[in-house]
């Protein structure tokens, strides 16, 4: 498969009329072959029209079919091979490794919906049989059913290329319900994206379904997303991203005629508290796996270690040393892109700049596109004066938050903003005073974690990767796991419905 | 128990004091018994910070204790007898029969939630087990499970003064997923409301709950309500009523720091679809039970036939005929309030005014405060071109719209808005043409049937009494049902727990 610079709009490919824009190699900052170009919105008109076309057939298809469909997106994603590799390393600046590792999650993860379509649970079949007997009104025979809401806008997010994108997981539930996908590309790796999207468009084509079940479209600007977002014909919304973007979103979906779900999985800075017993028995070694955690793919993901909350007593000390020499060891890592990196660097120095803040350590300084890992501390009381201290910086950056006691560090919890995940570093002897606060934490995180960072999200049933706003903007949902499905569906109930009008799903019943 | 027009606040009763009002006897206009006082700042305060103290410890108690205590407030509102009863009747001018089987609903529905509540499976457990030999990585131990949001805040409606207000299925569903609730009452039936609110307080304090577990607080405005939803502890809000406060409630929901659902229940006009061959073979008999659901309760009811949809052709005069004759038959009726009369009245009048539009026939005049129930027509293009006539008029009143052939009843069908139901009257000869309209349907409402009407909401696990927007807030709800339960949960996924810190739920697994 080729990489043409073309949008993909029902079985067709073709070059937009809109602005051009190229792929960057990031560790270089150099163009990467020829032009990608932006949508149109007769493009946009197109790919709309044909998704909600393809509904109509799509959302009947045999769970058996489904399932297949999904598999062959993950065989054709799989059959790209090392040129899939090679680009969206190149596009992202990540290692191959890193990048593998991804493919393997992408693909995993359409298998393991695959497998959930095929046992058919996300229908929620309900049946609750007629009893023309009972007293004093007869009662109804009534049937509920998971229905998928329609075509599905997805934004791909700039920092999983793969698994958060074109294929990833919200494109793979939301096909997984029913649902046609639009996936608006994200410019910072249009290649990979494309490549992608051909593996996506053959599925399509050798699983003889509608071509509209799927489109991917670019645009170097927003005009596009904004476009699919206010459409009549969306009906949701996958999200992965910054929160000012997620919140545009939410304000076009909120503004619409009939507006409709906006899943964004926007902004959270992941604490991680450090109880007394674990900093003084194993301050170091927790230290060296936190700075581990903070730099790893530069410190690029939502779940990243961004606040470490610890009271003054025996191991700080050395947990702070232990961090500051472990982070000076750490390489600048080249940068998503050239924004993200501007926007690291600005948020860093922003932090830096308060009188609260100091420097507790700096890693290697790099190129004008690579990061440098740098780690804050400041108190519990500058935190819970300065909300502006919680800001999420995106990168390889953390704020140590000293407290003055064991209170102190309960009082900065609760000024805390909603989150993906917490992490609880502890021994035995913190039980005690880990526990009374679980139910706080429960309020405040989609995911808490024992001894272990959040960066790492199992692709399970049992996982949650959402949580109270603004970490998503729906903390009743998870943008990963078998369970991110329910968030393109909806119940319908079949009254009295003589079985040859019932769905066919409740067929022999 | 006596009505003291007091606010129930934790587990005190005193008088508010805010703005006086009074219960009014519906079917004379007079004033019943003594004031009621609005809530003042510092009440809606006391409330609030009361329920969000219960919280820590009710969303605690065990499944057993909180079945209990459901099942209390079910006795407790039956031990107020005979009183309830009468206050219902003479504050809404609903019958003594209907407020008999409404109360019998109530409790059936708290039961119902009981048993949910004790079977458990709400909490959504998943386990995940960890597998540390996997390569690459070790899998981690994943739980899963579903915890509450947190304090709810209840609107009453007006038109179900049990099963839709003080202890309605908002109310039982919030209590079961382990929220507080505070509830706004309905300032048309208060003293209704009161007696309620006492037999829930009882309940509390009978069960040895927080007190805060349940508030209960009158206002004649809107600032209370404002000021409930605008409050960082209530966590998600419940509201059956009018499009207007339905949006003004999302509206200030939207603008909090942290944002919260809304599960607003707030116009449909329920359309019925009559076929070709059903309306040849029993044209007449469908008119008679269209007329007998309309006029039900003075058509207050959400899911009152307020559209009919039929085709030109044989049986189509007989159908008319027969409902122009039934409907002068019904008797005028004391409408929920003075307000709602007024604006039946209007909207009825501003209908009549389009020159599209004819009467088809009226039922019997009446008093002032009594609703007179009429019929009226359109055509298919006429409702095309004005999305006025979608226009939901709250009482007993519909429009039948006469469409060219099926191909303009199909048009006409794509331009409605969501609803909460759509009925179906079928012959066997009709299912061919039916069939294929179904996939359409499931997208505009939350509950199909066939041969019958919407009015009689079964209290079901497989009812969806909700439906896309504008019907709902959030098409993928319901507030009947046990799903309804759902709405008041988020996950939480917990990594790598050890058994001492893990939920008690997840016990010896």
């Amino acid at each position: 498969m080729a990489i043409k610079g073309e949008l993909l709009i029902g079985g067709e490919s073709y070059q937009g009329g809109g602005k051009p824009f190229f792929a960057i190699q990031q560790a270089t900052g150099e163009r990467l072959g020829d032009a990608f170009h932006g949508a149109m919105p007769a493009d946009v008109e197109k790919a709309l029209a044909l998704a909600w076309d393809a509904f109509s057939t799509y959302r009947e298809t045999t769970l058996a079919a489904r399932a297949v469909f999904l598999e062959s997106i993950a065989t054709n994603i799989m059959d790209v091979g090392d040129a899939l590799v090679t680009t969206a390393s190149a596009e992202t600046g990540l290692p191959k490794g890193r990048i593998e590792g991804e493919r393997a999650r992408t693909v995993g993860q359409l298998r393991l919906f695959a497998k959930e379509v095929r046992e058919g649970r996300f229908q929620e079949l309900r049946v609750d049989p007629a009893d023309p007997e009972r007293m004093p009104t007869a009662k109804p025979d009534l049937k509920l059913r998971n229905v998928p809401l329609g075509p599905v806008a997805v934004f791909g997010s700039s920092n999983f290329p793969l698994a958060f994108s074109v294929a990833g997981g919200d494109t793979a539930s939301a096909l997984a319900a029913g649902c046609p996908v639009i996936v608006k590309a994200h410019s910072a790796h249009p290649g990979t994206s494309e490549l992608v999207g051909r593996a996506v468009q053959k599925a399509v084509a050798d699983s003889g379904l509608a071509p509209g079940v799927f489109g991917l479209l670019f645009d170097a600007g927003f005009e596009v997303g904004q476009a699919l977002v206010a459409d009549h014909r969306i009906r949701a919304v996958g999200f992965t991203g910054s929160r000012r973007g997620g919140l545009a979103l939410m304000e076009i979906a909120s503004r619409r005629k009939q507006p409709i779900p906006v899943f964004a999985e926007m902004s959270s800075i992941n604490p991680v508290i450090v109880f007394p017993s674990a900093l003084a028995s194993r301050g170091a070694e927790i230290a060296k796996e936190f700075i581990a955690s903070l730099t790893l793919g530069a410190g690029q993901f939502c779940t990243n270690p961004g606040l470490v909350l610890v009271a003054e007593g025996q191991g700080l000390d050395a947990f702070l040393d232990t961090a500051a020499t472990q982070i000076a060891e750490a390489a600048a890592q080249t940068m998503l892109t050239a924004g993200i990196c501007d926007a690291f660097r600005h948020g860093t120095a922003r932090l830096e700049s308060k009188p609260s803040v100091t420097v507790v350590g700096r890693g290697k300084a790099g190129t004008e596109l690579e990061g440098q890992a740098v780690l804050f501390s400041t108190t519990g009381s500058a935190l819970l004066g300065d909300p502006e201290l919680q800001d999420e910086i995106f990168g390889a950056a953390s704020l140590v938050v000293r407290c003055a006691d064991h209170a102190e560090l309960e009082h900065v919890l609760s000024s805390l903003e909603g989150q993906l995940t917490i992490a609880l570093h502890i021994d035995e002897a913190d039980f005690d005073m880990a526990k009374p606060l679980i139910p706080t934490l429960e309020l405040l995180a989609g995911r808490l974690l024992v001894n272990g960072f959040g960066t790492g999200v199992e692709v399970s049933p049992a996982m949650v990767h959402g949580g109270p706003y603004p970490a998503t903007s729906d903390g009743r949902s998870t943008s990963v796991g078998t369970m991110a499905i329910f968030r393109f569906l909806r119940p319908v109930s079949y009254q009295d419905f003589p079985a040859p009008l019932a769905p066919s799903v409740f067929g022999s019943r």
